[in-house]
C-alpha cells in the first residue's frame, strides 16, 4: 500500500466486460493506483454511467480516449497511467494517443489485430517519455517466477523439450450468435485479429518463453475452426523449434469441454523437469533426474527468492489469478516510480514476438503446415 | 467498487505484522472501504510510522486505541468502522470502545483469549447501534458457500457424518523461543488463551457448523503439547455429537510435517457426500449415492447462486485466500450501508460459540477426555 | 514362478463370494501355489461345482472341511497349506481343524466374530508343525513397506502423530435386507462379530501398527449404527493413545458417500511426515520437516529396498490390489519352504491385537466412550 | 481359472528380462493358460537354466524357437500358443514358424522391426489356422474400454480433438552404453528399428485410435535424438489429421525426466470430452458439455458393461497395469477356444497400421515435417 499512488486511468472495461474488472481488482489489490478517470465505453451515456458507478469524478468521465488523453494531460493532477482494456483492434491507437501525451500505458494482450500496426508502435514509444507494459499476467505467477529462476539456475541442465497448452471450452458451441458478448468480439476477425491464437495462443507462447528463457526459431502450425459458421480459428496446434536445438509442442483450443482455463506448462532439461498448471498455480512440480520428485509451493520450504517477490501471504494460503495481475501491475509501479531499471513485467518487445508468433501460425497454417521462421 | 467507500481504521497490524496485511488487502480489493486512521500498534512510534507509510494522515495515526476511538467519534469524517487484528487478549476491549463510540467492529477470530470476556461483549453490543462481525474467513469462499447450500437443499439427505481438521507443522519446533513474532504471542497462554484450539480449532468448528448447518450437542477431546516447553496446546483431537444424531470428528495440529495450511472439510449424508480442502478452494467433490462423483468448481457448471454472489472471474482462474476475506468485508459493508438485514459473515453469536468450544475442549481434556455438553 | 509350487486348498470362497476369489488371483500371481482341493462351500453341491468349474479334481472337492482337512492329511500329495476365506466366525474351527493336520493356514482377517475365540487358537497353534499367516494385504503395498522402513530409519524423528481412516460407503443403505450376500453375512452379528469396526477398522488399526511401530496404549471409541434396522456398527470413531506419547485417530465408516475403498495413513513425527491412500498406492508423500515435500513411487528413485522386495514391474506401471494380496502369500510360501524366519507377513499375534482392539472400542462405546486400556 | 488351461509356451524372456515376465504374470493371473515350453533365450544354456527355473520340463527347454515350433507341433500335448517376447527383429520370424505350425501366436509390438517383414506376415498368417494377438496392452484398462463405449455410444458428440502422449525419463542419458540391457537392445536400430516411435509411440497411437474410433489420415512429425551418441530418435512429436475432419497431436518421448510411464488420452467432441491417465489406470474424466465434470471409477457407480467385462475386484481395489495386461490374455484365450468371433484385443491389422504409422512419422521427419498420408 502506498501513500502516493499512481493515478490511473481506464479506456474500456465499462458495465458488462470481464477483463477491465480484473485489471481493477488487479490495479487497487496492493494500493499502489488510484483510479481517478476512464472513457470506459464507446457509448458516451454508457461511459458517464459506468465511471460514475466506479466513484469517478464525472468531469473525469469522457466520451472517448482522444478527449481524455489531451485533457488528462493538461491536467496538473492528470493521470500517470492508463489501462488499455479494449478489443483488441483499439490497443494500438490508444496506446499511440497516451504514449504521446507522455502518459505510461498499461495494455491487454495480444498487442493488437494486425502485426503491421502493432509495428507502428515502436517509433511513437520511442519517442515518448513514458513506458509501455502489456499485461502477461500468468508469466507474475509466483511458482511461475519460481520456475524461471530454476531453468535460469541451471537445475535443469539444457533444456531439450517445453510443452505448453492452453485450453477452454466456452467456444465449444456457437455462443457468439446468440449475443454472448465475450465471444463476439473475440470471434470477430476485424476486432481480435484471431481466434484462439490470440486469445490464449499468445499467453501460452509467452509462458513458455518467459520461463525456458529460448528463442523460438521456427513453427510450423495447424489451426481448426470446428464450430460451423465460427469466422475465426478456435483450436491451434503446433510444433516449435528453439534456437541451439530444444523442441516443443503449443495446443491452445477454445473447444474441448471439460477444460476452464487450462494454461499448463512443462519444460525438461538434460537434469531435470518441471511442470505447472495455471488452475492450481500455487503448486510447482521439480525433478531433478534420478530424484525423487519435488513439489515446489508458493511460500513454502523451497521457494526462490524471485518467487517470494511476488508472495503476499504464507504458504497454504492460495494466491490466485487477481494476485498475480495485480503483481504485475505493482511491477510496473515500481518502473513508472522510477525505483527499478530492471523489470520482469513484459513490454513493447513481448507485445511484438506474440504478434509474429501469430502471423508465423497464420502463414504455416495457410501453408499446409510449412516451417516458418521467426527469426 | 464503490462511489462511497466506507471510512474504516485498524487497530493492530503494525510493520512486520501478518493479519494486518491480510485485512488490508481484503478491504482494499473490492473497493467498498478506504482505511482512514490507525492505531497501528501499541509502540505511538511505531503506529505512526506504520500509518504513514500506508498513507494515512499523520493526524490519524493514534497512539492508543482508547484515543482513536473517542478521537474519531468525534470528528465528521471520522471512521464508520474499524478492524481489530491484535492479539486475542486486546479483542473484546478494543471492540468495546468502538461499540460504545457507535463505530461498526471487524474484528479477528477467535473472539477472545477468556471465555468470560467475551460474554461480557453481549451487553455491549446489546447497547450500541454498530455492529459486530467475526471474520471466520473460510466461511465465505464461493465452494464453501455451495457446499452450504447443497446440505441445505437437501442433496445429502440427512447428515450424518462431519468430519473437518486443519493441519499445519510450522509449529513442529519451538520456534517461539526464537524470537518469531507470529509463534510468540499465539504460545503465550495470556496473550492468546490457547495454543492449536483458538487459531485454529475454532476455524475448524466454525467450518463445519456453517456448512453442515448442525448445532453441536457434546464434544470429548484429547489436547496435547508436543514441542517440549511450548506453554499451550499443539494438537487438539476432538469427538463430535451433533443435536439430532450426527456425529464426527475435529482434529488441529500445528505439529504436521508437510502440511502448510490444510483445513479439511468433509460431510456425509444418507444421499451423498461432499469434500473440500482450502488449499484447493476452487473445488469441490460431490457425490449423489450411487452417482459418480461430481467436481463442482467456482464459476462451473454447477455453480449456485449462493456460490456466485461471492465469485468475481469466471471458473479456471482461481480465487484464493485473499479473495474469500474480501467477500466477508463486502458482505459486511452491505449490512453496514443498510442494503440488508439478512448475511452469512460470523457476527457475535458465533464468537461466542467459538470460545464455548474452545472452553469446552480444555474442560474435557482436562478431565481425561470425558464427554462436555455445549448446550 | 516356481518349480515346485506350493499345494494348497480353500475353505470358502465358492460360486458368487468376493474374497475368495481375490485370495485365488493372490495365490496364482507370483506361481508359488497350486490349488488342488477345496471345501469351497457348506453346501456340498455348490462345494463340488465351484471346485470342478475352477478345475479340481473332483475327489478333492470335499463337502465339509474337516472331511478336507482329515482326507488332505492323508494324502501323500495332500495339500501342504490352506486358505480360509469364510465368514468370521469359521475362522477358528477351521483353522484348528488345518493346524491339528499339521497343515498351514492362511486366513482372512479378522481372526475371529469372538474374543475368546481367538485366544483359544493360541494354544492349538503353539502345540502344531504348521504356520498361520493373516491377510492384512494392506501392509504388503509396496509403499507401505517404504512407509514403514522410513518410519523405522528415524527419517520422521519421534511419532507424534498416526492418524488413519478406513472409509466405504456401499453399506449407506440398508441392502443386506435386500438379500445382498456380502452384505448379509456382514451384518449379522454372529457371523461377523461386529460391523465396519471387524471389517474395516482391524485393517486400519493394523495397518497404523505396522508402518509406525507403535503399541496402542488405550483407546475411546464412539460407535454408531446409522441405517436404521441394522444390526451391527457402520461408523466408528476413535481416539488413540500410543506408548510412548504419541497420539491418533482412527475413523472407520461405511456410510460416506463418495468413498469406495479409501484407507488412508499418515504418520507426523517431530522431524517429517508421511502420507498415503489405497486408493493410489503406487505413491507415498514424504515431507522432512523444513524441505519441499517428495513423491515417492513405487519402483522408483527414493524406492528403499524394503519397497523393492515386493515390487515386481517398473515405476509407472501401477500394481495395484491383487500384486500387494499376492505378496503376502508369496511371502507366506518363503515361511513355508523354510527360506527364511523373519517375516512381516502378519501372523496370530496381529490377529489377537486386532480383537483385542475391536473388544477395546465396543467396551469404550458402550461406556460414553471411556478410555479402554490395550495393555 | 479353468479347468482346461491353454497350454502355452514363450520365446524370449530369460533371465533378466522385463516384459518376458510380465507376459508371463499376466497369463498365469486368471487362470486361463498353462505354461509348459520355452526357447527363453537364444542361448541355449541359458535357455534351459531359465525354463527350469520357471518348472519347466528340461525336455520343453529349446535351444531356439525353429526347433520349439517343430517339436511342440509334433507332440500330442504340445502347446497350443505361443508368446513371443524377443526384440523387435525376431518377432515376425518367429510368428512365422509357429503360425506354419498351426500355433496361436501372442506377441509382444511392434509387430516388428521393419514395414515390409511386418507385411509378409499377412500372407502367412492368411493360409495359417492359427491366430495372431498383438499386446498392445493398454487397451485393455478397463477405464480405457469405458472411455471407448462412451465415444461409441455418441455421448462426446462429434470427435473433433484426439491429444496423446506417452513420457518417460528413463533414457535421459546414454544408460545403453553402460549396459543397461533394456535399453541396449532398443536403441539398437537393427534390433528395435526406432526409438521411442516404436517402444512407446504405438501404443500412443494404438490407444487414440482404439478409444477414439477414427481413421488417421496424414501425419506430420518431428523426430530427435537429444542424447548425444543415440542411434535411434529419443523424442517423437506429431500433428495428426483424421479422417471426418478430426485433429490431435501425439508426443512420445523417452527424456523428460518426472515421467515414469505416462501415457495420457485426451479426447474432445463437440458434446463432452474425456481424460486418462495410465499411472492413474482406475479413474476416468468424463464432461459433458455444460456439466460438471464426472469421474468414472473402475468398478464404480457409473462403470459400463465394457468396462466391467474387464473387471476382476470392486471399485477402490486398484487394479494395476498386469490384470491390464492379464485381460488381453484372458480375451485372447477366448478366441483361441472358439467362444467368441469379435475381440477388442488388437490383432495383425492393429500391427500393420503401428508399422505404417512408425514408417509414416519416419519419412516426414527426413522430409522436413512434410504432411505423410497413411491411406
Amino acid at each position: 500500500m502506498s501513500a502516493n499512488p499512481i493515478r490511473i486511468g481506464m479506456v474500456g472495461g465499462g458495465q458488462g466486460g470481464f477483463i477491465g474488472a480484473v485489471h481493477r481488482h488487479a490495479l487497487r489489490l496492493d494500493g499502489q493506483y488510484q483510479l481517478v478517470a476512464g472513457a470506459l465505453s464507446s457509448d458516451p451515456e454508457r461511459s458517464k454511467a459506468s465511471g460514475l458507478e466506479l466513484g469517478l469524478d464525472e468531469s473525469r468521465c469522457y466520451a472517448n480516449y482522444e478527449d481524455m488523453a489531451r485533457m488528462e494531460a493538461a491536467r496538473e493532477d492528470g493521470i500517470e497511467a492508463v489501462s488499455i482494456v479494449t478489443p483488441n483492434h483499439l490497443h494500438v491507437p490508444v496506446a499511440m494517443a497516451f504514449l504521446k501525451a507522455g502518459i505510461h500505458v498499461i495494455c491487454d494482450k495480444p498487442l493488437s489485430s494486425n502485426f503491421e500496426m502493432a509495428l507502428a508502435l515502436k517509433e511513437v514509444l520511442a519517442d515518448s517519455s513514458a513506458k509501455f507494459f502489456l499485461t502477461h499476467n500468468y508469466s507474475a505467477y509466483p511458482m511461475i517466477r519460481q520456475a524461471r529462476a530454476l531453468v535460469a539456475s541451471g537445475a535443469l541442465g539444457d533444456i531439450r523439450l517445453v510443452q505448453v497448452e492452453y485450453v477452454q471450452d466456452w467456444l465449444s458451441e456457437d455462443i457468439e450468435s446468440e449475443g454472448q458478448k465475450q465471444a463476439a468480439w473475440r470471434t470477430n476477425p476485424s476486432l481480435s485479429g484471431g481466434g484462439a491464437i490470440g486469445d490464449i495462443g499468445t499467453h501460452a507462447y509467452q509462458l513458455a518463453s518467459f520461463v525456458s528463457g529460448l528463442t523460438t526459431k521456427r513453427i510450423a502450425a495447424q489451426m481448426s475452426t470446428f464450430v460451423p459458421s465460427r469466422r475465426v480459428d478456435d483450436d491451434v496446434q503446433v510444433m516449435l523449434q528453439f534456437e541451439g536445438g530444444a523442441k516443443g509442442m503449443l495446443w491452445a483450443s477454445q473447444v474441448a469441454p471439460g477444460n476452464e482455463n487450462s494454461l499448463k506448462l512443462r519444460v525438461y532439461g538434460s537434469q531435470g523437469g518441471l511442470e505447472w498448471a495455471q488452475e492450481d498455480p500455487n503448486y510447482l512440480w521439480f525433478t531433478a533426474l534420478g530424484q525423487p520428485k519435488q513439489l515446489h509451493t508458493r511460500g513454502g520450504a523451497a521457494a526462490t527468492e524471485a518467487a517470494n517477490a511476488v508472495t503476499r501471504i504464507p504458504g497454504g494460503h492460495p494466491e490466485g489469478y487477481l494476485e498475480a495481475f495485480a503483481s504485475l501491475y505493482s511491477e510496473a509501479a515500481d518502473v513508472i516510480r522510477g525505483n527499478t531499471a530492471a523489470t520482469l513485467v513484459p513490454m513493447l518487445e513481448d507485445g511484438l514476438k506474440g504478434m509474429a508468433f501469430i502471423r508465423a501460425c497464420q502463414q504455416s497454417s495457410s501453408a499446409d503446415s510449412a516451417w516458418v521462421s521467426l527469426a
